[in-house]
């Protein structure tokens, strides 16, 4: 599977494929079509999750730490139950790899 | 650091920056300008190692599974130990993102 191929141009939901599970490490691809974090329903998760812009544009704010816009070549560590929030998504497809420290 | 951005139009070697270095993960930027693997001086790393081609185009062999043409997007597990080779990259910089597991 090519990671910026197969993406649908608009969908109801954000899609999240593995691309690789490893014993303490997942890969993820996640496509974003113009969803966004609900300001009242923050994510956390239990590890540290790494995520890099592939394609698209989107907000992300991370507690403590402000928002950034970021671009395609944008990273940013979310580190573990670090609440945080996409605070938007291009209309167009925006596609981040995300990789889950276990 | 943008993993898209500072990128030389020539270099002349392969240039190594490391992303993120934890305990057993680390997650590197190579940045090739047209170098290619010698055919009797292949890689062969103690870990797997986990490819995806952010930018550019690129040959890969691996040892066993014959050769692909990578283009932005693609990806390739590349066991432990196992023998490979760069065949070619494009003479624009082709950007990839390596993630070693130790």
């Amino acid at each position: 599977m090519n990671l910026l191929d197969d993406i649908p141009a608009h969908a109801d939901r954000e899609i999240f494929t593995d691309v690789l599970l490893r014993e303490r490490v997942r890969i993820e691809r996640i496509v974003s079509t113009g969803q966004s974090t609900p300001a009242d329903q923050p994510h956390r998760q239990r590890h540290d999750e790494w995520v890099l812009l592939l394609a698209g544009l989107a907000g992300l704010r991370v507690e403590g730490e402000g928002e950034r816009n970021l671009r395609p070549g944008d990273h940013v560590l979310i580190p573990a139950h670090r609440a945080h929030w996409v605070t938007y998504t291009a209309n167009e497809p925006t596609i981040w790899l995300a990789i889950h420290f276990a």
